[in-house]
């Protein structure tokens, strides 16, 4: 078994420290890649420090991928030695249920395998994320990258870029509707960038004027400062679509209120209770829904549009070695917006 | 000023008691309608005692109208003396804003006028409902009525009818789809009986085992007791909608885990804060919607639907005098399954 370079934890309370983990041999569907970026996701936190239930130590995070395909199985043929690669959120999936079947793979009924803090189906081997020098991936669960784009910029597009994108498609957001971001984070950041090349109206929603600046650079075309509650009185009942990004429980009502009739307003980060009046929803029809990540074909699609359009993350580069500086600056919501990790510093 | 009998609350401690009111002179789009039945809605009991914001008193309850046209202005054309006709829960909206465009004048931009507590538009004056002996209603919110079916059984269609049967409509259901309705009072018997008319595959979900064998008459296919924690976990993932009645606030969570992938649950009934997790929204791109009443001609659509089904409310007929003590049974929810006000009782 191959033997790799990678950061772990080793518990919930230890720092990240470097480890070295085994990759399986290369299986027929299989496809090796040399990692060279890895995005540093919300998630990798709450899950190296077991916040999100008990997770599986030793813990390897990184699900935001990309890479060099440097040997292919036998049976794969979409990938050849030499190609850009990306691996996601998920490995693997039972490909056989309903979900699967329509290409909705993060829905997988059986559950999926997500890259790390997980166990393989079959072997049940811990699964150990992008934090590492090369990972092993059914070609299925592998991402053809676009060329035309600045490689390291590229990775968060695998979690913030995606979960962004499905829900913005799945309710066919486009011109004429006039849409909210809650949140400029890694995922707020991408929203924006996404909605606004989706021919969307973008506002964003914050609670610091700081970002105002920096919402409208990146193609937000509105600013309301959600602690201003006149501007949240003007704003009633006037989105169509409201995504919010804010990773913990919070009050969803002053934004449920900005929705026009039928309006729609869908979470993809807070795992947690979240407040809805019902009043709220029956006067205007509203609608509150959540959204995980996007199945392959949909990360696909996500990915070329991103490369038609030009759209990347704003990203700060790391070393392996910052990582847990990183963490905690994170956690204090210090990065514009995604730290990157340059897996070259790992070598 | 026509005079004419009503029962009214004069401050929310006040029981109902006999009362004169004005109706207004008869317009040119005016029908005047003697009241024949009116049915006993939840929220009568709500608005009496003023448990939803400040009530307007006096305040003359009832919203589930049928009666008989005793006299027609000159530029009504849909209605002529003789006819039945019945008023539901809005006598009023602005006829300009997109709701009332598009026929959705429940959520009329500019509020609609409902049939009590309210004020009208042009004169201020106080709306009194139908616990009375006749009302003055413009024509474009007045209802046809079957003539095949029971009248004192149509009246609860007006409200509980149409409150069930447009997010039914709105949502597509019909055959292929296994839905659930929460609770089995006014609205969920009306639930259960027009789900199943449209061809869905219904449960009920109750607390009370006492309630399985009487849903299971009124169409019903399936009964879960919600307090059996086993029975819930084995409905996991199981239903493409669900319709919770519950009038008040209650955690939606046990009933969400039970939506497939994009399954949707609408509330009707509770205007208080409801439970919901992100997670298990999240998990299955599950949503929460609200939805109140239906608009006009939908109304007609439902009313000419239970003519066609000879669907009709279970109720409990009762005299004007009789009404304390059926308010007292209501929020005991001992009722099977609506109060209609026998109104000859008040001539």
């Amino acid at each position: 078994m191959p033997i790799v370079n990678a950061y772990a934890a080793q518990d919930a309370n230890s720092p990240l420290a470097p480890f070295q983990i085994e990759r399986r041999e290369l299986r027929e569907q299989d496809v090796q890649i040399e990692i060279l970026y890895s995005g540093v996701c919300h998630s990798d936190v709450h899950q190296a420090r077991s916040e999100w239930g008990p997770s599986l130590y030793p813990i390897v995070p990184g699900h935001e991928i990309v890479g060099r395909v440097t040997a292919v199985g036998a049976g794969v043929s979409r990938f050849k030695v030499g190609d850009l690669a990306g691996v996601g959120v998920m490995v693997d999936s039972c490909q056989h249920c309903e979900s699967c079947a329509e290409g909705l793979e993060q829905y997988c009924e059986n559950g999926h395998t997500t890259t790390y803090n997980s166990r393989e189906k079959d072997t049940g081997n811990l699964t150990f994320g992008g934090y590492s020098t090369s990972i092993v991936t059914t070609e299925k669960f592998v991402l053809q990258i676009p060329t035309s784009l600045r490689l390291e910029a590229v990775a968060p597009l695998l979690c913030a870029g995606i979960t962004m994108y499905s829900p913005l498609r799945h309710w066919k957001i486009g011109a004429g509707h006039k849409i909210a971001i809650v949140g400029l984070g890694g995922l707020g950041h991408m929203g924006i960038k996404l909605a606004a090349a989706l021919g969307a109206d973008v506002t964003l929603f914050t609670t610091s004027q700081s970002k105002a600046e920096d919402a409208l650079r990146l193609g937000a075309h509105h600013v309301i400062i959600s602690s201003d509650k006149e501007a949240m009185k003007a704003a009633r009942a006037s989105f169509d679509f409201i995504l919010s990004t804010v990773p913990t429980s919070h009050d969803l009502n002053p934004y449920l209120r900005t929705l026009k009739r039928d309006g729609q307003l869908v979470i993809v980060g807070a795992i947690d209770p979240v407040g809805v009046h019902g009043g709220v929803l029956i006067s205007h029809r509203r609608s509150v829904s959540g959204s995980n990540i996007g199945g392959l074909a949909e990360t696909q699609e996500m990915l070329d549009f991103c490369g038609e359009h030009g759209i990347v993350a704003d990203i700060e580069l790391i070393d392996m070695q910052d990582i847990n500086t990183a963490y905690d600056r994170m956690v204090k919501n210090d990065v514009k917006y995604r730290f990157v990790i340059d897996m070259a510093s790992l070598k």
